[in-house]
């Protein structure tokens, strides 16, 4: 079918976004057509455009946050059918890699190769001007239609809002679930959550979740430390030295049980005031969301070794997809998880450039696509 | 009493130990005095003397491995009476902080103390020259007499050979705790011990106690890598690169489910391939056993985060000493610990700047000082 796309045709050149007619084939075997109501703007997709992750090939198709309703399924398919309302993931789950099967399906292997620029079966789905088009992540939900391989595809409750669900794909459950289960949280512990964007705000949550007794949101920005009471935050504090201060003040002097990095750019004056506030025994969470790490980030390894300190790498939250989904879906429904206060502006695909300024001008906690 | 013991006058400048006449005092409140059959020669004690463990004080009599026979207790002492067999441990458990009643004594608050230079009190049992001498964590086993807070005396039976049961206070329990508590291993799983001292060779032995598949053991010392079979390595590999292409054999490709550094010295050439061989959320443990790390060690964070890998750092192993050194001297008594084979050479006290000449001379697995 033709449709309209936004694509790089240049990654890494910071050219920007080109929406164009593209042209999608049906689904194949082990697919399904998705008719997309919402896709997020993410800094992943963002990176593509800045060369911040890098891509070896072009044009690609933006977008991995999405949801919507099954329009057609590929040849033998019975685990959706049209109608069905979905979220995609922006990490597939094979469910039968060692990962997969150890419950660990944030790790699955085909989610590996999410960056490869062609479907799990090495073809494209995706033409524009005659020629092949890699999608990112599998997806490419920059597109009001998306061809998706059914290890994406996660059925939600038709009462969920669609707009809402689309970023219960990547962004709410790498934050949620780097509380919630990358961070190991016990009752009544003391939390700091480092950066509060559309990542940290779900962190928040998740540390709420999980029964924190102070969560210290750490963000320099004054509109993100507001949202961040409404998010769960105990206390606020602008900068490290302020969060010190307060930890300190709530923990007798031992640090902070966990210490949960979200912020994109890591360096060495992030780490190492992040473990100085860590207790003995503590961990650290360094979330995978926002790849602008330095590659070579100097860290006390001597402070950390003889105090036990656990450093958690989480990519998407630690999560396994095909039950958090659901459950994620499920907490918004009974109102026990945020989601309509983490979109700030919705866009038309037509403004899509638009939506990239905003999120670099630090406007948005999250800015979202709908289509029509 | 008068006893004698090994100090250093100026730590810190390598000036090597001076065996001298020291005055003892009777065990107080909550103390006992014991009579060591032996005490463990250990690298951490050899950075007092460096520097690598900086001492703001002195002198300092040394030592912090050794097991003997309680001689007297302190006033209203009733959890060991004299003749009891017993195991010094470097780190005490007071049982009563955060940190021990959460299961982690390892982390011990009066633990954290062990480098103050004076008992828990605040005041010296020793003496010498008519001043206050310090003792390496709280004991001072390099004289054939300790003082020792009851924290850290623990009892074991009395078959366990008592110059084995010295080692069992610290070097032992560290590396076999990296492998069985830190590290998390799994039955089936591909474990990678990077040095295979003192600490290393416990790791291995920790390794199969867990139902490790494989087990590499890297180690630049032929004679070590030779030991390493003994402990149990499945594998040796004298370098990463030689270790690397093991584990790629052995894994398909996917790395090793653990990575376990043991080594004294930690710099970015060690950390860096030490996680290029560690698979997709897999963990590395860095023990906290030698702290001649360098401060600011870079590492690949990037790829760290987005690879969802544990970097674990691990003191004493983090086990609990009260459980633990009775359990590891059961397990020797069972034949399913090596102990005698850990012990390269013995040396008596006169012979001390012997013992550790012999450890930069990398001769030795471990050297023991045996007293009469």
């Amino acid at each position: 079918m033709k449709t309209r796309g936004a694509l790089l045709w240049e990654p890494g050149t910071r050219s920007g976004w080109t929406v164009e007619e593209i042209e999608l084939d049906p689904p194949k075997a082990h697919e399904a057509l998705i008719k997309l109501a919402a896709s997020g703007v993410c800094h992943s997709d963002d990176h593509l455009d800045t060369g911040d992750i890098p891509l070896p090939w072009s044009p690609v198709l933006g977008g991995h946050e999405g949801a919507g309703v099954v329009e057609e399924v590929g040849p033998g398919v019975t685990a959706v059918k049209p109608g069905d309302h979905v979220v995609l993931s922006f990490l597939p789950s094979c469910g039968r890699c060692k990962m997969c099967v150890q419950g660990k399906s944030n790790m699955c292997e085909l989610g590996a190769g999410v960056l490869a620029g062609v479907a799990p079966d090495g073809t494209h789905r995706v033409h524009a001007r005659g020629q092949g088009v890699g999608c990112m992540s599998y997806l490419g939900t920059f597109a009001p239609y998306v061809v998706a391989p059914l290890d994406a595809v996660i059925p939600i409750p038709e009462d969920m809002p669609l707009d809402k669900a689309a970023l219960i794909g990547c962004g709410v459950p790498t934050g949620w679930g780097s509380s919630v289960y990358a961070a190991e949280i016990e009752l009544g512990d003391t939390v700091v959550v480092v950066g509060t964007g559309g990542v940290g705000m779900n962190a928040l949550q998740g540390a709420r979740h999980k029964g924190a007794r102070n969560v210290v949101a750490v963000d320099p920005a004054p509109f993100k430390r507001e949202k961040a009471v409404e998010f769960g935050a105990t206390h606020v504090a602008k900068d490290y030295e302020e969060a010190g201060q307060i930890v300190e003040g709530l923990t007798n002097g031992q640090g902070a049980d966990r210490v949960i990095i979200t912020v994109g750019v890591v360096t060495g004056d992030l780490m190492n005031p992040a473990q100085e506030m860590t207790r003995r025994g503590g961990t650290m969470v360094l979330t995978g969301a926002a790849p602008v790490l330095q590659r070579d980030v100097p860290f006390d390894l001597f402070t950390f070794a003889m105090s036990g300190k656990r450093l958690q790498g989480s990519l998407y939250g630690t999560t396994t997809s095909r039950t958090d989904v659901p459950l994620l879906a499920d907490l918004y429904l009974r109102g026990e998880l945020k989601l309509d206060e983490l979109i700030t502006r919705t866009y038309s695909l037509d403004d899509i450039n638009q939506a990239f300024r905003d999120m670099h001008d630090g406007k948005n906690v999250r800015g979202v696509i709908i289509y029509d």
